[in-house]
């Protein structure tokens, strides 16, 4: 464990990198992201191995998950390269701007500093050490602080020696990079006043403690928590009529992936009424290949198990599939009716972590959209249909509840792309303008500055006037493409 | 006052009108700009005669303040024609994407909800009832329920009665915009379930304390309060020795603008040591011609004179102009030594919200960058340099601390514009990453939500293949500027 001490140590040194390193340009940056991902590759074997022990997932989920965090920096290296990150934006002095005279002002995006990173237990590359919010952060040009989570200790540690040996190699500037374990360190991490901005992926309950020290600092900082969601899916009649089999076969997949640990599961389906011996025989089919393993901690099982129990023993709720006490529990899919959630929209908010799921029945003609309106904050919502449905009323109530929307498909598996939107209202995230998935990521670790009348000489050079680094900029109020190569 | 009761139920009239107007076209929203604009406009001379009986204010100053809210709403009206606040990211599928194949993936910009705004005292226009925290919300697709400041309540509620006509007129649905006042409403708004976000101008103290209950919700809500600055001035000694009466000549009228009630007014300049006597006597020529009017409150007067106090009872502290007890006070011009600032930096974090300001002698050669690394976060931090000095260091560490950097210019007078940025670290806002002044305000109201799989027909307008609203978008990485003209 690292004591406070320790972990001031680490952070006043993150920060004297950070000021070290602030300003160097988007290809030296990119240079240590894509030294970070061959030092990550180089050590595949070894970390798929500890990863295996430390967390009882399969090698191919391991290795898959790697090759993501391996190719999501290399991502943002390039992403850095074109400026995106960086919001450049030029007004030129106008002496007949509407309000009065304009002067001279142009705006940047900085990095806000040193950045404390909570890892998940759940993905202990994609989400952990080298995980999204620590290659953000370094992507955006700030120091990370990260603390490992207790659940892969041992991975934890080797990957971040990796990561150190990587970014010395690389030739970035020591103590921009480290890790913390253990209770104190965390709480040092949230509450130092350097550290200026909070990644977090984990429990609601764990997160909004977190939360809560944040906001009650002396000066508050951004907490970005990923936290809680139940990932609703809505089947149609007409779906559910035209291909029922098909739904409940990727249903019953997408819930017990990775031993239905995800923060994306499926936890909940909604569909017409149903005979229940026929559809719990024919989920009861597509489990049968399941190979149920230990879940990731003793802790999480027991959370799993009383979840399970709660959902499982409320009033009006029955038993497709019935798992088991196991260690490494079989999984279980429960029943209810709309009309049970109709009386007790508390039952929609029971995120049971793990592989269960609950599946709503309701009645022919009702009219989705009120369910969608019982919901809380998600990561993602779901709808399965036919062509030339119409469920703008649906989309819309999920919509407003959701950061991803889903058509025809399953909420587990988040690609790292442009356009991708990992967040959502509370619980799912503490902050719903934010993502924490694909390159929009970076720009939670950003903070604008604007430069007004400065010498062409003294601006930085994104704000230059003859665009050195290439960058696309919105000049005037009209975007200027990037020139097709940075040139930095 | 607005009771809780009747507070809840505008608020609920505001969602309702939120859910009916949430995905009307950006043409539609920006003709309701529009015609609230030219609403204000035509009652221009009633706003200013009432503003001028609220606050004491001049007509010159408020014709200006009311002429700068009016270009506001027309400048937002014409950038959500653009779609730059849509943020709209295109990603097709695509196989042979890195970590494996991507689905098609689409991200879009949505209005949060119903927006909380407290208007400030100190511009009856421009940060009060239709300033830039209600227009940017409104522009962003929000519903706005606007607290009304004490100060100016005739004034605010008049406007507010001239704006629902406006945009009643212009055809936007009831309760989209109202009005509510006093204490009781101002909590039920931070609290309210229904509302989403709010947007705060004001005190340190009164910021800090509705920051903290919004934070503690069952559900946080993002809380974009702009609070407390001191605006420091650095002057070199070569432009002190180049130009030092026109520097106090700026400087005098920047302080006293408004009676010194601006959030940027410079409370703090860094000048080489310097003839206090002669210094003195310039600086009371420079401020023979200001007027002095009743500030905008007693409760302002009465902090005035007390932050005034206790920084001119400090320790080291001398008087080089002496202000008054005056309801309508005379400037105050204070120093201190560069000596005294490194024992009590503290003295640094003093704002005086009125026409006083504090000059701090440096002994020449002294590192002003040490300086500026006392401060607090600020909305603006200015230097005063000739040409070809290197102030990299002083830069960059003002930029650590503050939202706008001005070189050779005074802090007071914050344009709206593309690339304008008010705000800056605690205590300058509460949320760093934001601005409560320009285009970019907008996004302060707006969550992003992904659509993945949805077939072309279900997609929302900007998403679409074809880009039917013809605005600027981000497509496989690239960005595909806007088609000349807005179609929608």
């Amino acid at each position: 464990m690292t004591t406070q001490h320790e972990t001031d140590q680490l952070i006043t040194a993150a920060h004297a990198a950070f000021e070290l390193s602030k300003d160097v340009t988007p290809r030296v940056r990119s240079d240590w992201l894509e030294g970070t991902a061959a030092g990550l590759e180089a050590e595949a074997d070894e970390l798929v191995g500890l990863a295996m022990q430390d967390t009882h997932l399969d090698e191919g989920r391991l290795r898959g998950e790697l090759k993501r965090s391996v190719f999501q920096l290399r991502l943002f290296a390039q992403e850095i390269l074109r400026g995106e990150h960086l919001g450049a934006t030029v007004d030129h002095e106008d002496p007949d701007w509407g309000m009065g005279p304009r002067p001279d002002i142009r705006r940047l995006n900085i990095p806000i500093g040193v950045v404390g990173v909570f890892g998940a237990s759940n993905f202990p590359f994609a989400f952990s050490v080298m995980g999204g919010d620590t290659a953000s952060a370094l992507a955006a040009g700030c120091a990370v602080v990260h603390k490992i989570h207790d659940g892969h200790r041992a991975l934890g540690l080797r990957t971040g020696e990796i990561v150190t040996r990587a970014l010395k190699s690389a030739g970035a500037p020591a103590g921009l990079f480290s890790t913390v374990t253990g209770r104190e360190a965390a709480e040092t991490l949230v509450e130092h006043p350097l550290v200026k901005a909070i990644g977090f992926t984990g429990s609601t309950a764990g997160g909004r403690a977190l939360f809560d020290r944040a906001a009650a600092r002396p000066e508050p900082i951004p907490f970005y928590g990923e936290l809680g969601s139940i990932n609703p899916v809505f089947v149609t009649e007409q779906a559910w009529n035209q291909r029922r089999d098909q739904i409940l076969s990727a249903y019953a997949g997408s819930f017990t992936v990775g031993m239905g640990q995800f923060c994306t599961k499926p936890g909940l389906l909604f569909a017409p009424a149903f005979d229940a011996e026929e559809v719990g025989a024919l989920l009861q089919h597509e489990l049968r290949s399941h190979q149920s393993s230990p879940m990731l901690s003793s802790r999480l099982r027991e959370g799993f198990g009383q979840a399970l129990a709660s959902v499982q023993g409320s009033e009006g709720v029955g038993v497709l599939v019935a798992g088991d006490d196991a260690e490494a529990p079989q999984p279980t899919v429960l029943t209810t009716t709309g009309d049970v959630i109709r009386q007790r929209p508390e039952l929609l908010e029971q995120e049971m972590f793990g592989p269960a799921t609950l599946m709503v029945q309701y009645e022919p003609g009702t009219r989705l959209a009120d369910f969608a309106a019982l919901l809380e904050g998600q990561l993602t919502a779901t709808v399965h249909a036919e062509p030339g449905e119409d469920l703008t009323d649906l989309v819309t109530a999920l919509r407003a509840r959701s950061g991803r929307l889903l058509w025809n498909g399953w909420p587990t598996g988040v690609t790292v792309t442009y356009a991708q939107q990992h967040g959502g209202p509370y619980p799912a995230t503490t902050a719903p303008g934010m993502t924490s998935v694909g390159t929009a990521a970076i720009g939670r670790f950003l903070r604008p500055v604007a430069y007004q009348s400065f010498p062409a000489a003294q601006l930085p050079p994104p704000l230059m006037d003859d665009n050195p680094w290439g960058i696309t900029r919105r000049v005037d109020g009209q975007w200027v493409p990037a020139a097709r190569e940075a040139r930095s």
